[in-house]
């Protein structure tokens, strides 16, 4: 029996991922059925000027016509006739393999292993529609960024997924791994080399996802630590507030290279302090997951650059708020360390770790409570 | 009894530890003796047109006199008189502890813990004078970077050292540690944060040189492990080549990242697959000496800027030789990474272990077997 994949989802982080997979499900020695059904949000496209326009959003087509009869298509069929998601992944062809679908059941239905790349909020509303539709048996995998919190615990997004789809009737108990990692997805749909980690509950089934994701320009490991995996995409998002204070100010190499370290010690601490339960590994703070994600995004990332003007302005005599750094800077856009960073700090609270964490602790007073970002430095006093 | 520090070097390094571990045994708390012997090799120095002068290199003073009949004075006197190391450290104060002493047997007579910070070479004809000096027990570290290669194996300097000090007459079983991590000497000793790792054969023994070193600006952890602390420092350097092709050839931040991990992995492996019968932890690559060393070459060094222009000179149809590149850079230094390459590179060959280190070999093809320079992200083909 071919193992069917599902993919729930077609952002630019599904759609990128699509480019990978969907060559390898192509290679029947890999066991997998040829075809990908890919779940689109159904919505309506018109080429015109040169270029793809949608409905302004919130608008309805004029009383009695619907949008086909305004000369728009939909999306799925643009996709699937021209093996490109125009909207959300310009330029880059997808797989013939790739099957965009609007309907969830039918999406699923049969599916062995599905994949889920959505806002995680989405997915609730989902679930009724699915009643019985996935094989016994299916495996899951979240590749949905990011973490909740609740009453000062963090909560895993592929947990989430996991209540969720125990609510659907007769729902089998679905294995959930991760796919995280040092990955942008239009890179990664160019062909840039670059790496994920499958975070998973066992080694048997990471092989399976490896199988599935990994090509040579996409090289993808696995490590049974499922939760590690999740929480270090989070969590690294603080530390890059650490690293852009240290930029700020101008500081040297070295001290960089320790607060992201002290920061990737403490990410792991973390892990253990909340996820104790859990098979936390030091491996997986080696995986891109862990220092190669947290590399980048302390070298590269808007979490890193608001954070060094942040210090360079109360350096400067002249503070900016978080809020209007964010405004001039990120061009709509949200930061997400700053609002990670007040969520971990309560959980540190509740659980009075403050001083196992002294780095984050470190950062929240300089973010939020007026410590001078010279202060970062403090943490081994 | 307090412990009795003995300090063998006085260079760059040797001076800059000197800042921190001279400010710990000052402190009656600690339990050290105050006063450390710091072995100087004496040479003649004179203050003369605004700076401190020193005889050419292999000059003699005149027929039937001395140096100072010349008007210079011993090294170690000058240090003692205004606690700074006025040839190596310039313009940097040392605490009042730290006694410069010329004589070697002098200096660790009595020593319970003694710290070698000398090229490793200079120690053999130290040996001899050492007969029956230091105290019974006594414990080494190793400060020395660097490794040593024969008949296709690495080894550790740290090894070499302790076989010298066995030589000594009397020796009592000297315990060797290693301190490394991501630190230069001047930054380290102006006080900027930075971080060291002591490798150690056990913890109690880590925890006594942590006492020794840790300062508020210098962050010193334990990590039981002394092979795998000493290896990464060494390569890190051919790992900084891929860097830099990564560079040169303008590729993304991702496929950086991805080329650091790689290279953190592969460190791991050569150490588990060289020193199998030592105790590598994983842990060890999540220490100063480990990521946060590799992340400051890789960003910052200069085996990372040497392969930076090997990669661009070849993409530009211009290619040079790496002599020509160290001889147009690097103001009469040395690369390391090019060396270790080759060591590195003979190795595997011997061990037949080209599998396992795919990286390794394609940085080795790309500097020295005429592979294309954009060859580097082929490791997962």
């Amino acid at each position: 029996m071919p193992e069917k994949v599902a993919l729930i989802g077609s952002g630019n982080w599904g759609s990128a991922i699509a480019t990978k997979l969907g060559v390898n499900v192509l290679k029947p020695e890999n066991g997998f059925d040829p075809v990908v059904e890919m779940w689109v949000f159904e919505e309506y496209v018109k080429f015109e000027g040169g270029k793809w326009e949608r409905p302004a959003r919130g608008a309805k087509p004029p009383e009695g016509k619907t949008w086909v009869d305004e000369g728009y298509s939909p999306l799925t069929q643009v996709i699937n006739e021209k093996h490109e998601n125009i909207i959300y992944l310009p330029d880059i062809p997808l797989p013939v393999s790739i099957h965009a679908n609007p309907d969830i059941k039918s999406t699923v239905t049969g599916a062995t292993m599905m994949i889920f790349v959505i806002p995680h909020n989405f997915l609730a509303p989902l679930v009724p529609k699915l009643q019985g539709a996935f094989a016994p048996g299916c495996i899951g995998i979240s590749l949905i960024k990011g973490i909740e919190f609740k009453d000062g615990k963090p909560i895993l997004i592929s947990d989430l997924l996991a209540e969720e789809m125990k609510k659907a009737e007769g729902a089998p108990v679905v294995n959930m791994s991760v796919l995280m990692g040092a990955n942008v997805a239009n890179e990664v749909a160019k062909g840039d080399f670059a790496e994920a980690t499958i975070g998973c509950t066992d080694l048997a089934i990471g092989a399976k996802w490896v199988k599935l994701f990994n090509t040579p320009d996409f090289k993808v490991d696995p490590v049974a630590d499922v939760a590690g995996a999740e929480l270090c995409g989070a969590l690294k998002n603080v530390v890059a507030l650490g690293a852009g204070f240290v930029d700020g100010l101008g500081m040297g190499g070295n001290t960089k290279a320790a607060i992201i370290r002290i920061g990737l010690k403490e990410m792991q601490k973390f892990c253990q302090v909340f996820y104790g339960d859990r098979n936390i590994l030091s491996e997986t703070f080696l995986e891109s997951c862990g220092v190669a994600d947290l590399v980048t995004t302390c070298f590269g990332g808007r979490n890193r650059k608001c954070a060094d003007i942040f210090a360079k302005c109360i350096k400067d005599g002249t503070p900016k708020t978080w809020d209007v750094i964010e405004a001039e800077e990120l061009n709509g856009q949200k930061l997400q360390g700053t609002g990670t960073s007040k969520d971990v700090m309560e959980c540190i609270h509740k659980a009075g770790k403050e001083k196992d964490f002294p780095l984050m602790v470190q950062i929240h007073k300089i973010a939020f409570e007026g410590a001078a970002p010279d202060t970062i430095i403090d943490i081994n006093k």
